[in-house]
């Protein structure tokens, strides 16, 4: 038997069509998701194995995406890490790192044990629906060093660039530990089962070139590097690098997330032909109406016909209020358009 | 005599230094701001033609910036054409634009009555510095959009992304009303006495390119298209437009801003030698060290030794905690590292 689409994609193997996931496909614009969310908070959903595994299904079962994301949050080893995390509803740390006896006292927790829940999640996704791939993910480094220090999702990222610029040795053992924190627990997702995983430096966008290279790219190097035996894709998105993606091309990733700033023709001649790209539509496009949907999916779709390989996604998380009538149109016209003949 | 250096290096004309100026080099980061501020709302400040130029020339008694600009803020006209404005800090819209006849209700306000604060300011500056280049500014016609519909500095911009997707022509509607408001704002301001005007488009980073293209440059052209008989020269900061960086510089603008994220020497042979690049330092590395500023000013100068113009600038406006003697350093490594033998 064929492996799956999503799976032959990402090696840039032969596809008969172009397979299709969404980032936060498990969530807040789904009815169902939001019922579960009523019974229990954010972060009871993600340390309870059968409820994340659960909303993890949702969509599957609503739509035929060729792969899950198993339901988590980037932030989740952060409390492993000694660092008390609440949702209000955005993410509020319980303290930032602000001196390098802060850095020091961050423990590197071990998956197996402290974050058990998120391969438990997997396994039971597994057992339910063993036929679509399903990807687990953690944040880079950088992005996970800028919560740290600002404690919030940042606007400016001030604290985190004067860490840089300021102490620079202290930022590489933050964005070290957090490698080796991130690899971990990579790895044990990957042991549990994850057949690919996506590496989320959401916020690389707000760096200049020269910094995105060593305080974002370089620690994601090593977490490249320790997960490259382990034989699964492995996806960067390391949204708004657009100065970088020569580089993050050749980070050993199999696959390149895109956000939607950036047409994929565009992006094709500069990655090459040995990663495949995943994008790139903008979320907002799904609150048009669905002709317009449909004319952005060809657009989409013709731009990214030269690549090596492609996954279509949007260019960042599915937006709460979304009709999913609209997922149905977008699902259905990139499985339409896409069709190669066989 | 020869023009001011700063009108030189818009013009691509020698120039025996860079210059430099800063966005938002009137502001918080001054003690002497601050000052003025505790007795007066942001607002008032605005409106008040002398307050405002006294704002505006505290920077420059500091450091020996070779522009200015004057103090304001690019949602002053929004309470003109007819939507009620506060600043807590943020800017809150009284109203939002909401349906068809919202955009019909918008005035397209008559600036040498209902905005005759600001050339006021610009003519009280050029009383008290009448060697000092003086800019007058204006949001772009989308970004001025996205404040009409969304209410305030919005996160994802759903509000303004689902008018374009769903109403396009409304959109277009309310782009072109705004093109005409903000062509009558710099005519005004170039009428009172400025030496060259900027229009920034913060949010043209949040578009795909076509939407870029469609709903944030077509209605920018206009503008520049009135503007372009003034014979001042015209800066445009489509901030985060990376992808039509070729249409922006040929947009008719004299000046290109562009952000830290894109290295200069990158921009260069994607602009051409017809238009001068502004830029592009991020405003976070004045919180670094001297020895660390002096570094990247340096880089910066080296990205940019190609450009057919540069005006040294950062990729963003300062950041209210800034310390002004960092700023001096970068005033001082400038001009050190900039010197071009006569």
């Amino acid at each position: 038997m064929d492996a799956p689409l999503f799976l032959r994609a990402c090696r840039r193997e032969p596809v008969e069509r172009t397979p299709l996931w969404l980032m936060r496909q498990a969530g807040r614009y789904l009815p169902e998701y939001r019922e579960v969310r009523a019974k229990v908070s954010f972060l009871e959903l993600c340390r309870t194995p059968e409820l994340a595994a659960e909303v993890t299904l949702q969509p599957i079962r609503r739509f035929p995406f060729d792969a899950a994301i198993i339901f988590s949050d980037i932030l989740v080893p952060v409390e492993a890490m000694g660092v008390p995390l609440t949702f209000d509803p955005g993410p509020k740390l319980g303290k930032t790192v602000d001196t390098p006896g802060d850095i020091e006292a961050l423990r590197v927790p071990d998956p197996a044990t402290e974050l058990a829940f998120v391969g438990q999640a997997i396994q039971h996704f597994k057992r339910e629906a063993p036929n679509t791939p399903i990807l687990g993910f953690a944040g880079a480094p950088f992005t996970l060093a800028s919560y740290l220090v600002e404690g919030v999702t940042s606007k400016g990222f001030h604290a985190t660039k004067s860490l840089l610029y300021q102490h620079p040795k202290a930022a590489r053992d933050l964005t070290g530990k957090l490698a080796e924190t991130v690899a971990r627990h990579l790895e044990a997702q990957i042991d549990a089962g994850a057949d690919a995983v996506q590496i989320f430096d959401s916020w690389a966008g707000v760096l200049s070139r020269d910094d995105y290279l060593e305080f974002g790219l370089t620690p994601t190097l090593q977490v490249i590097e320790r997960l490259k035996g382990k034989g699964v894709p492995i996806i960067l998105f390391a949204k708004g690098a657009h100065a970088s993606l020569e580089e993050v091309a050749q980070s050993g990733a199999d696959v390149v997330g895109v956000d939607w700033t950036l047409p994929l023709d565009r992006v094709g001649p500069r990655v090459g032909r040995n990663v495949t790209v995943q994008g790139n539509l903008d979320p907002a496009v799904l609150f048009a109406p669905p002709e317009r949907i449909e004319r952005e999916v060809q657009r989409v779709l013709t731009e990214a016909k030269d690549l090596a390989g492609h996954v279509f996604n949007l260019g960042h998380g599915i937006l709460p209020n979304t009709p999913p009538e609209h997922v149905q149109t977008l699902v259905e016209a990139v499985a339409r358009m896409s069709r190669r003949p066989s």
